[in-house]
């Protein structure tokens, strides 16, 4: 249990005030409902649900605490580098430049080990070999795909997402998950077939 | 690693489909840019948030992946008991047989032990007596402060919230961190006076 410092509480309130921003980032998903467009912070809290949920599906020893942690803070560079569409190509050239600079910026602002923490599990998401960063990049890709399953496919719709796209972007489900994925290539091709898409 | 049962993978997903509505029962408080209200599944995201980077400050030896947890699930029976207001006091009457019809329907979707693990997650919050869920329980009430503090006192003032009623919704804060508590006082009174709020 640490001393009170009121110059580092201060540091950690105005990060904690700094990642509100994460409500506002709008994805290009739609809630289930429709009525709106997911933002970072719901979609975050979503994607540590799903681990939860799915936590018995990831490889033996897998630190949950770990995998939850990334869930939370894998978007956070989001509030100055914006959400960048996953099947932007053109916006994804700049992607690594404009998130390393906000990584930079964001993390600096906490005292302590907690900045580098969060850098590094950010990371370790980001460019998952570790069983952790594997489990927590297939569960962000499964959010999204539950979601359009759920609303008429409406990214891969509004986006022209060809199947071989998706797939590859399903990557990490394929590969952690690899019992499961012929169940959701089914799911696919129901909603896909439901929505009317071209594959 | 569990085996693969697809009837339990769809209970699952139906469940992580369910709590979608999260991110649209909509909260008293306004998120910091002041664009929209606060929903349920963004302030679950902020207030584990809050946990990690207050980690410092819990007791000795709390279990902060069970802290985060409870942040992730304490308002899930909203789903279907919708949002109290805290300072309502009439609704408040209802509110805890209306929360637990929710959590018996809500958590019997969930196979397994998943459902109990967020029932007593839930409980263990809701009534807080351990040190894990005294310290959700402050997270769960500074994080609409600070909210506050940065929004003109938006909640306060729409409700006309005085500063006994403040500071006995804050009681798990003082508790749980007394050191800082006369720092969180004099936030308060900036706060209110920049807001031209009679306390």
């Amino acid at each position: 249990m640490s001393e009170f410092d009121p110059e580092k509480l201060q540091k950690q309130l105005n990060f904690l005030v700094e990642i509100d921003k994460m409500k506002c980032i709008y994805r290009q998903n739609i809630v289930i409902d429709r009525s709106r467009q997911e933002d970072d912070a719901s979609h975050s809290w979503h994607m540590a649900m799903f681990s939860l949920v799915m936590a018995e599906y990831a490889p033996p020893e897998t630190d949950m605490m770990k995998v939850v942690k990334m869930c939370l803070v894998h978007d956070l560079v989001e509030v100055y580098a914006g959400d960048t569409f996953c099947y932007d190509y053109e916006a994804a050239k700049s992607k690594e430049k404009r998130e390393e600079e906000a990584a930079v910026k964001l993390f600096a602002m906490l005292p302590g080990d907690t900045g580098n923490e969060f850098r590094q599990l950010w990371e370790e998401f980001d460019h998952p070999v570790t069983k952790e960063g594997r489990f927590a990049a297939a569960m962000d890709r499964l959010q999204p795909f539950i979601l359009n399953c759920n609303t008429g496919g409406h990214t891969w719709k509004k986006a022209n997402v060809k199947r071989e796209q998706l797939y590859n972007r399903l990557c990490y489900v394929r590969e952690e998950l690899p019992d499961m994925w012929p169940y959701f290539v089914k799911m696919y091709e129901k909603a896909a077939a439901d929505a009317g898409l071209e594959c």
